[in-house]
């Protein structure tokens, strides 16, 4: 039960507070659980720790020092190859088709929380089946 | 008008009578209008009755005694081929790529509501407008 | 800061006031910002003054006299080409496959709000980020 | 029979005649059969003749006087919505997301024969199949 | 060594011998190794007996008595979730959106190879790599 | 002239000499132009000289010392972002989920020649035209 149930839950990654209160509205009220957290090397430490509990990963690139959002997703791409990826960037979305990760969405800042939803939701409804490799 | 309006109704199969009303509610909260049913075989039934009402298929899979929401969704295809299905499973989804039909989503249970919203939504805005065949 | 707010807003082309505002309240309430008009000559005129302000648009086709929603389509993707486009109709919604531009979404009325929350989501998640020719 | 038979056929159209003789080459080269013309008027004077015998359509854009590519394209969707539709060009590739007919593809010249026959290929391989409307 | 070896590998199943005879001649110029049988219970056999062979099943649907190209298909993807699969018929064609199973083609005859190709190649390309489950 | 031609040309890296001569003979066969290298330090100069050139990347993963395929191509994407990708490998086929680029496709060795043929071809098509950013 608890391996299947982790299949709504969400790591969130944003280092802004405001931004992230907002991201956790939206993303509670569209029905995911949430791991939310401000800082790379935390959520690092969390996927690494058992990354089997995500369903999918959101993370702002810019995320002051230490690891950048490019890192979290790559470090987690190598333990979980078919994991769901969403970045939400302003100044750095230019850089996606060089540092992003196959088969993941990059939304520019400003965008709206429809957006957000539609993204991770679509993602994580073409990821394989548990079994389907 | 009764054969366009038709567009926007959803036939909902699911035998667990909470987890229904959660979807009828989550559905009808994004705008759609629902047919929703406990049992295979009426839903069958409603199908085969008229099936132009239709713009999509949600199925659960294990409906206990009688057809499953495997038979419901190829019953349905075969009347209407272009018809949107989104089924939900638990225990069933690592059979989806052997059962189930083309074009179809799988959403592994538990999911968000989101996760089937877009779903329903993205595979009625891919199919095929009334006569271009 | 200007440039990139522009990314979130939406120019809606709608010549029925009632749907016009039922249409307002749904992407207002999924968090878009919206120009919203009733008329193409007007939208295609606020197209050439500033199409960068707009991240998407969203048109019925039939606008009473003068030009069509395809005509508004294809002059923005004249300015832009890589703009999303979602159309609307009922009546027309068959003259998609020859009279729709490249990458859009032809709606059927009627639809239920989620379906166009999540055409004009999906398509703006796709669209080329600046600077990715 | 001879309805079936009619989906391997392809109607070319190109006014270049030592470009038209590559085309003609490597389509059969691939197993197509071609209805092969230099001529716009003439093009839509044939698919309005039958455009079930035509199971996908490759048009260049700029054929002298008379109507373009894009407007055989138009004509062809307006009778066969599902036709797939190739469009080769240099000058006028820019103009494909404005003037382009949905879910075809541009080539820009020069391309490598390769790139013709997949792109018909794959469009024919997502054709709706008869009956799946 | 051998395990990757198999990625290349086809199983065909095709029950008119001329056609089948083309058919080895076109996938064997385009690079592919093939089993090549006419017969479902032999093909059903020789996927149950070593299915990590193959990277592709291409099959006819009507072959006579016994199983049928849907039910090869089914068994092959009870056992291989991700394997690619092509459908090739002419009369059950209009059954796929029924009897197919999800990602998979359906080539109506006649075809050109180049069709053949690219849909098998296109779908091979697409699969999870191992060990991306 | 010569920008437009840059199109169909593709840089191709592979430090196997007979494996190099083989897909050299395969890409020249399908009708592209290539410029065909052992080091990935060398190509990577060659991008970096006039990345206009090229329609397209090729590249193996293990080059022996020095920079990766997954190097080549993100220098490659930092130059020209909507630039087809193929990455080609046995061992290192695994971490394209963490280490590939977005939009871009793996064919794990071995292959079959017409899978690489489609691989570039259909990236090609798909990729932005000149102008629509």
């Amino acid at each position: 039960m608890s391996t299947t149930t982790a299949k709504a839950v969400i790591i969130l990654i944003e280092d802004e507070a405001i931004l992230r209160l907002d991201l956790d509205e939206v993303l509670e009220g569209a029905g995911f659980v949430l791991i939310s957290l401000h800082n790379a090397t935390t959520a690092i430490g969390e996927i690494e720790k058992d990354w089997t509990r995500f369903g999918g990963l959101i993370t702002d690139i810019d995320l002051g020092n230490g690891p950048s959002g490019w890192d979290v997703a790559r470090r987690a791409r190598e333990l979980c190859p078919s994991l769901p990826v969403v970045y939400m960037s302003g100044a750095s979305a230019a850089d996606w088709a060089a540092q992003g990760v196959p088969k993941s969405i990059m939304l520019t800042k400003p965008f709206a929380p429809a957006q957000l939803i539609t993204a991770i939701s679509t993602l994580m409804n073409e990821a394989p089946i548990p079994g389907d490799s």
